[in-house]
């Protein structure tokens, strides 16, 4: 059932990336992967597939889906305020394409080493291209769940939303080699997985979830499972100025509130964290910013500015009670 | 970047799967799960991905496939001597099809139960029908690895490998109504992990490995791992009266010996475990039988009977030294 050349391409590849841990006793080879689980810790698992011309396209170089691959675990984890451990990566090849697998397992191990993430299982299978990993990590005794978020919460983003977004534009359409817009590219291409924040967010923040569907659609997510509504300040909703420089500023704002992929965290925290949580955006380097707060009711709310054109199609708008 | 009906899908048809667990502290629904580890003990993890066409056939029915994906990933589990726990399946689908979906869980909910495994984790997302399952389990102090096996030791193997391999020429060519083989058809669709027999090999086994290349391709994987060679006497190679009913006796020895995804326990022990294994072997109802050592040297040689013409294509035949 293993394609030609799957165990060399294991052996070659995907054996020994990542960081190296002391608590990994078997990594790829053998039947499992062996770890050893420090005392009392809970565990934080996440699983996420990635498949050709629907989670990345399909002329995106190898290094780029290894990255992704991992960013999109990562930023589950980050999600949950974990401290991302072990992954085990399984790939679906069309053919035994060694420059592809190269080029794949490069991108996984730099991020893998930068995240002190050990890649301790790899399975190679034949069929169309298709990325699944997994990952765990430590979650300390209580992790960062969706259900938290209290009404007089106060709802924060992190990072620029909407970038990755207009980055996949400009990679369909628009003038790749371009410098002006590296940084957008760079955005959809090489997503920061949000896990210093996260970490720091344990104990502060009340629900968490990161912007993989959309800013709006996942504070659907967190409304739905707090029970609670969702207001979003369109005063603070404000996209980068490269956004803006790029898509113009209604566009930007669309971008900002509907485009996915952009793996920043979304979260919710009373106004009385307010001082804790911009300290931990210090300590993590990253920008967050308060775009909302959470009220008696449930779904989604735009309000203040001309929020009625810039809700993105296909999204319900619920009003304040 | 999900089809539509995903979370609806998440929701109603992979959730709750599997196991209660008093460990598990989030199932599915958030960004990843949280499991409570027990204190000092090692973590064994694996992951196999599964693709239409190539690991089960187009028209295989959807609870087969579920009870496939993680029958695979037990074994794996079952060949370290891990006692399995929690798993994440990742679901990718051409198309949101309800009955499929529902039949799929029905299949890995009642394996997943019947081996005290939670599902803890669920993602979908369209494309060509491929099933990534991730499993997590305890290990105790040591695992049983590849690499353990040393001259002198006796190469045993459960169960009745080839039948597989016959099972699924009669998916494909045969009677599938026939009651004559429903038995090597369930061989086939339903394979039988044997974790129960794995983990009481656990310090009486110096190497295991499980049976999915075939033995002797696994065999191979052993004495690589190991540096040894080992020998299989082709009078102990026995494959089961239905096999041999079926097959005829060259052909049931070749399936014996080269036909893959029998999920046996291949294992090699000193011969002073003799008692041990058979007394392991009663308490976890699974037949084993004895069929070659390892000694000094490399690769896989057959001894006895008309061993050469028997050698599947493709392997090669490596001499005693």
């Amino acid at each position: 059932m293993s394609p030609p050349g799957e165990f060399s391409l294991i052996d070659q590849y995907l054996t020994g990336l990542g960081a190296t841990r002391d608590d990994v006793a078997l990594g790829v080879g053998d039947d499992a992967a062996m770890v050893q689980c420090a005392a009392g810790e809970s565990l934080l698992l996440a699983l996420d597939t990635l498949v050709e011309g629907v989670h990345f396209p399909a002329d995106c170089p190898a290094h780029w889906v290894g990255h992704r691959a991992l960013a999109v675990n990562l930023s589950d984890l980050a999600a949950m305020g974990a401290e991302p451990a072990w992954a085990l990566v399984g790939l679906t090849l069309p053919a035994a394409d060694e420059a592809w697998v190269a080029g794949f397992a490069r991108g996984l191990d730099a991020l893998a080493k930068r995240h002190g993430v050990a890649i301790v299982g790899g399975d190679v299978t034949r069929g169309p291209l298709t990325v699944s990993l997994q990952i765990t990590g430590y979650g300390g005794a209580h992790g960062l769940r969706r259900d938290g978020a209290r009404a007089g919460d106060e709802l924060w983003v992190s990072g620029r939303p909407g970038e990755a977004a207009a980055g996949l534009r400009i990679w369909q359409q628009g003038d790749r080699q371009s410098p002006r817009w590296q940084g957008l590219l760079a955005a959809f291409l090489e997503p920061s997985p949000r896990v210093a924040l996260g970490r720091r967010l344990r104990g502060i923040a009340t629900a968490a979830i990161d912007v993989s569907d959309g800013v709006i659609a996942d504070a659907g997510h967190i409304a739905r499972a707090s029970g609670v509504g969702l207001s979003l300040d369109m005063h603070q909703v404000r996209p980068s100025a490269r956004l803006v420089a790029c898509l113009g500023g209604d566009e930007a704002q669309r971008c900002y509130l509907g485009g996915g992929d952009d793996y920043e965290l979304l979260f919710t925290a009373p106004p009385r964290a307010r001082s804790s949580i911009r300290q931990a955006a210090r300590d993590a380097a990253t920008p967050v910013r308060c775009i909302g707060e959470a009220r008696v009711g449930d779904g989604v709310a735009l309000q203040g500015g001309e929020s009625d054109s810039l809700m993105p199609a296909g999204y319900q708008h619920f009003s304040a009670p």
